[in-house]
């Protein structure tokens, strides 16, 4: 039974992705993707066939898949970051039902989560919360909810997707609903294009980063109300020096 | 100057690790960790110089780092998993303001989080609180405040640390919280031994997960209210397929 690999690439450098995830794209003769993900990868790999499909084009990318592995070969899905974090995971799960002569395995990557964090220096060594911020598929309202619910449970906070065009203000929102429940000089920090090139970081308060202007490419850190700024780096302790 | 590499090495297997943590195990002279870390990897590396010192004693396995990178050497400081998420990275930068002489890197691995959801299917399709049950370093009303706020807010649950000797019910007093708010039926999985010997996982509902002992060896992942369960798997809907 020829099968899917949904692999993740990790956050953009070819050696940010994982050993399994080379050996995967090594294997598999098709390999499908976002034009943007498939750019990356494409020099390396000259004899591969590449398929591809325009952004919000995802189910139609999960058939073409699926149709390239009826034809008897392994296919490699693949997506920057972990597949299975806001990736092509869970639609390739949803579309296999109709496919079910087709091997679905997961590979994953590095989301920008861990990414960033490593970027920034250690923002995630205590209970966190993901939320994207995008309202393409999830009411504003459920967002905002687990915005504030994060904020008031002292997680820290990693913000996808914190803005787009037509979303300019978003972080700007979700920045000061934290603010009714974490003090303003809480710290905060944003990476943008995670180990691609022009790779940069910014470490700041809260309040400084309300006024902050965000791409779609940048990720941001919001810390929990132990989180320092150590040397430049941006750090929660977990407590073990207290120990 | 030499550098202190803080490496994640995934979730157990050798292949689960990047290319680029690889590339730092192979540059490396010293290569500290956990013992059971270090097992992983000794013996792909017969020429490294291995240091280690026992669980609890990570003030002094940093301290240690450091000793040896200002003999001049590389060091890598190896964790499973992400050393950025409840991992070493955070005590390596505390330690290193007492060494300004040794340079730190982040070099990020795949965490529990996103290696247990790939081997369940896709769970962390949609936001997601990661918390760890542990309470020697964090205290028990802090971790039940966060259990409940993610609970309510309807962010897909991860949960490190479900248990250990001293703390077999912890799991359940969690799901007893999470009950409050969410359906007995909502979808959850478990797995066991990520990416080693012995991987194993099972899909359940919140009330049978109530139920169940888990060991420290396993992580925990719990539904949102969408989470299903699908020809086997545990898939949370992005959206994309009704767009």
């Amino acid at each position: 039974m020829s099968k899917i690999y949904v692999t993740g690439l990790g956050p953009g450098a070819a050696d940010q992705m994982t050993i399994r995830a080379r050996k995967v794209l090594e294997k598999c003769p098709v390999i499908i993707g976002y034009t943007v993900y498939i750019d990356l990868i494409r020099e390396e790999f000259p004899d591969k066939t590449f398929l591809s499909t325009p952004m919000r084009k995802e189910t139609d990318r999960c058939r073409m898949a699926f149709a390239e592995a009826q034809k008897g070969q392994d296919v490699a899905m693949v997506c920057s970051g972990d597949a299975g974090v806001y990736g092509m995971a869970g639609l390739i799960c949803e579309v296999g039902k109709d496919y079910p002569d087709v091997g679905i395995e997961i590979v994953p990557g590095i989301t920008a989560a861990s990414g960033g964090a490593a970027v920034l220096g250690a923002p995630l060594m205590h209970d966190f919360a993901v939320i994207s911020l995008s309202d393409l598929l999830t009411p504003w309202e459920k967002i905002e909810r687990r915005v504030r619910a994060a904020a008031e449970a002292d997680f820290v906070i990693c913000i996808y997707n914190p803005a787009s065009k037509k979303r300019a203000d978003y972080l700007k929102k979700a920045c000061e609903m934290i603010l009714e429940f974490r003090r303003p000089e809480t710290v905060c920090g944003i990476v943008r294009n995670i180990g691609r090139d022009g790779e940069s970081y910014e470490i700041m308060s809260l309040e400084k980063l309300r006024d902050t202007q965000v791409d779609m490419f940048t990720t941001v850190f919001i810390g929990n109300s132990n989180t320092m700024e150590l040397n430049g780096r941006m750090v929660t302790p977990r407590g073990y020096k207290d120990v």
